[in-house]
């Protein structure tokens, strides 16, 4: 049976359809991965196609896709709490020999919580994974955290959407995003038919927020009439890579409760961090309230957001986190948990990941010393990847790029050639798409043009994650972006 | 840190919220499962506070919970995918008395087309699995289906949510909804502030669609200027447990194409089927346009919803299905998954799971005899469960109850007492929201009141899962009932 679109139904019209999800740009896996898949099936039937062998999807924070292996002590408790049978072999020399004691124990004990993988949770999340990240974040921040403030999620995203829903209701309402910033929080607004509000990082201040300039946009859309509810940040920063610095975050703490702005502070690159140190905007918040009592602190509810989906982890498949709040009142909370419960639970196996995240083996426990190892290599080859391509950076034309503190990319300053530009506008395409779709069809990397992440008017960037290993398509990037500059180049 | 709600922020004041979310009403896993929970929080610390000793959940339909056990062969291919390090071993006489050779071969074939559970999938789902599905169907109702018109969901819920979201954003724009309902549907109209229009199922004529009705309140609430885009239908109905008759599908396609209607047929229950055959939406289509191929039944978008949640698998804490969907033009598609895009994947595992579903193991294969067998035992338990339910309802006054075709839920109707209702006029509280707390506090038997679900005034009923074992807590139940209405019957 066929489309026939020649009479029509509620679907036939574009103009019948939500124009909210039209207006939606989201870059990341916009038409250029659509064009990156394509390129792959026709490399499938014909080898030479093009001139390389594979795509690289460097536009997506995606460890496993380049080769990452799962650390191994997940997978371990992970395999038996989907096949708990396996348990009835713990004293066969086989099972002791592949399986750790600790892995038994952590996985029984997850077991006995939950009532298996295949059981609905509770729909705020499993309460003793809960009470383990709320112990997690405690150790960290070293303030008290509490399980009724935590909301296991199917990543990310599902948290971001969950707050932004009961906030943004109309274009009345604003939200405060980064520009650039990961668009995920800009097709959220769209959705939800809020207004966007950008404040610009600085470039040429390592990506830093510009507090001033931030104050001035929130000031200048006030004005204008519109309820700015929320601010979101993202830290470490996606796509730059820098971790708000302390004083920042005071900063934007004072004028958030100063204005009373809900904030959202995604830090789910919060373990990918190489230089500088990340603080937790939760952290921050608690210790403003310890120096300063009489402040009226507790004004500024924050949300913060992680994810199993990076740091060392990279399990992105299997869709867990979480947020913590604080300062949130409980008739907000009915609502949050309301929602979550629409959404119905996060999946078992990501709740369950939560837990392994917020609770790694211990020193002296079985399992200690391989996850430390991987742990540490993951993080260390990262890093080094990153500093590779980083330092690649400087052998391309026209090209500056910060170096990143932290998370998965790259986020380079392109300058590009007049004559580009001008092709690029002739052909109603925005010229980092353009050199996006060069850069595609002639090294077979995907990248994110900084058009779908914000920035500056006649600033270019792409973003590229870091992720991918070897210096051969490190090199077939330069060579292609000299070649382009070269031609175009005046 | 504390809450001080002295000092506004944006979370302060309920006006500030999205009122689209405060409006939602959420039966389910609305405040009576809040209550329950605090119950069995209650039965912890002292075994003795209520005169039961657990809290039987039978408000959802969550099979796990009720200690029905995974199907082996799923969990089997599940635990390798989690850990592939299992694979090294396949020649070790221990991994094949545990692991069957086509459990080996299954999870082989898988991992290699995803990349593994930790990488994110492409988000419209795993282009196997989606051929795998595209091929049950086409087996199931004899006509083709294309993987490309397959979307991989996190569950049922995300797949109502994508299509719903599309076609819905406005007061102006109505769906309508069957009453009684699974109540999702009501509770995404709200929040996409859309205008929910109710067709009524007929209790008396087995909870089938009332044809007449239904056409009739699609013409008055068009009169009213609602342009009605869409409308939903459950088979097997939830709660109502009916499998729609082939001639009232035609029936309503044919409406549906006259005045172009999107079509969403919720068929998560169709494998849940005791009495009468469960026939799709789609076959149905199909079947028109192949009798009447001038009549341009190309025209009636349908979009049919499965999961792994429902059948015999269970596997509600997984979060896997897919919607299929036909005569959809390609750039309404094109929105879909932007949105499936912005959800980011469906979490692998459940992906997988739906391979599973639509490729068990063949007559002849290592796993086929225990496999078959768990699922007849699954079906015929459930079946058993179902009416001897029924049966109990017999021997409670003032009750009557359908006997349903499927699906996991009775739906039985009480006549409550005038001074019943009247105490609960006084209380504030819907009569049948009264019911389900007494019956909740004397027997711990956790129910969802009617009033949630939809009903027509001054009719009461509850919906009750059949999937607790046993007949202990059913002779509890209907002591509680009968007292209750002896103590306030005139």
């Amino acid at each position: 049976m066929h489309s026939h679109n020649y009479l029509p139904n509620a679907f036939s019209n574009v103009s019948n359809l939500n124009q909210q999800v039209l207006k939606v740009n989201y870059a990341v896996r916009g038409p250029l991965t659509v064009l990156a898949e394509k390129i792959q099936n026709d490399l499938l039937e014909n080898r030479d196609a093009y001139p390389f062998q594979d795509i690289i999807y460097a536009n997506i924070g995606n460890p496993h896709q380049f080769g990452q292996l799962p650390i191994t002590f997940l997978r371990q408790v992970l395999s038996i709490c989907q096949y708990p049978a396996l348990l009835n072999h713990t004293h066969e020399p086989w099972f002791k020999n592949i399986y750790p004691s600790d892995v038994v124990e952590r996985a029984g004990l997850l077991l006995k919580d939950t009532g298996g993988v295949g059981a609905y949770s509770d729909s705020q999340g499993i309460p003793i994974v809960r009470k383990h990240v709320a112990e997690y974040i405690q150790e960290r921040d070293n303030y008290a955290c509490h399980p009724d403030d935590i909301y296991l999620t199917s990543g990310a995203t599902q948290g971001a959407k969950l707050i932004m829903t009961l906030l943004i209701s109309g274009p009345s309402e604003g939200a405060m995003l980064p520009s650039p910033q990961y668009p995920l929080y800009g097709a959220l607004m769209d959705l939800l038919r809020g207004k966007c509000v950008s404040y610009y990082l600085s470039e040429k201040d390592d990506w830093n927020v510009d507090i001033e300039q931030f104050k001035h946009a929130y000031e200048e859309e006030s004005k204008k009439g519109t309820n700015i509810r929320l601010c979101v940040f993202i830290n470490p920063g996606n796509p730059t890579g820098t971790c708000i610095s302390e004083e920042c975050i005071e900063d934007v703490l004072r004028f958030a409760k100063k204005k009373g702005l809900v904030i959202i502070s995604d830090e789910v690159y919060q373990n990918n961090v190489f230089r500088k140190k990340f603080t937790s905007f939760r952290k921050v918040l608690c210790d403003l309230e310890t120096r300063e009592p009489n402040s009226d602190w507790g004004r500024v509810s924050l949300v913060c957001i992680n994810s199993v989906s990076k740091g060392q982890f990279g399990e992105c498949g299997q869709r867990g986190g979480y947020i913590d709040i604080i300062n949130v009142p409980s008739f907000v909370k009915e609502q949050i948990l309301k929602l979550a419960t629409i959404d119905i639970c996060a999946p078992v196996t990501g709740q369950l990941l939560v837990d392994l995240l917020v609770r790694p083996p211990k020193v002296g426990e079985p399992s200690y010393e391989l996850y430390s190892q991987e742990i540490k290599k993951i993080h260390k080859d990262m890093e080094k990847q990153c500093e590779f391509l980083y330092e690649a950076t400087k052998r391309m034309k026209y090209v500056t790029c910060q170096e990143p503190h932290g998370a998965m990319y790259l986020h380079p300053n392109i300058i590009l050639p007049e004559k580009f530009v001008r092709e690029a506008n002739e052909n109603n395409v925005q010229p980092d798409e353009l050199y996006c779709l060069y850069i595609l069809q002639r090294t077979g990397i995907c990248l994110v043009p900084g058009t779908g992440l914000g920035q500056k008017e006649n600033d270019y960037h792409v973003r590229i994650t870091f992720l991918a290993k070897g210096s051969e398509y490190v090199e077939r990037l330069i060579e292609a972006h000299n070649a382009v500059m070269d031609e175009y180049e005046d």
